[in-house]
């Protein structure tokens, strides 16, 4: 089976990644773009078990995610 | 409008990171996960817009994805 987690940092945690995207979009000639947020989403490919959820979130909480300034969302495909 | 763009390695491509992340979720004690691969998610605050599917697909193509390795998806939210 699958999963996805999506981490992004919290609102309100300067995301310096986006920033720059925001920045480098608009001297690219993109108008228009009020605002980027980046994150990084890690896929997973996992034996079959019956609580698929709470296991990754398991691994968000002591790996995949800064749950100081990240917040997560996972996905069971 | 919002959109989000995830961006992952193509197929074939040694994704380093999501090997580390497989690894240390062994050491951790995570058993049964056979591969990780992880990618990149961007979310684009944008002007409303028409053809706002094909802009940001032509910032995948200059900027937010090297099409020779990576693949990418656009979501309109």
């Amino acid at each position: 089976m699958k999963a996805r987690v999506t981490v992004m940092l919290k609102a309100g945690v300067l995301d310096v990644q986006g920033e720059a995207v925001r920045h480098a979009l608009g001297t690219l000639g993109f108008e228009g773009v009020h605002g980027v947020r980046q994150g990084k989403v890690i896929e997973l490919d996992l034996a079959e078990t019956e609580n698929a959820e709470e296991t990754v979130k398991a691994m968000c909480e002591k790996l995949l995610a800064n749950t100081v300034i990240e917040s997560y969302r996972v996905e069971i495909l």
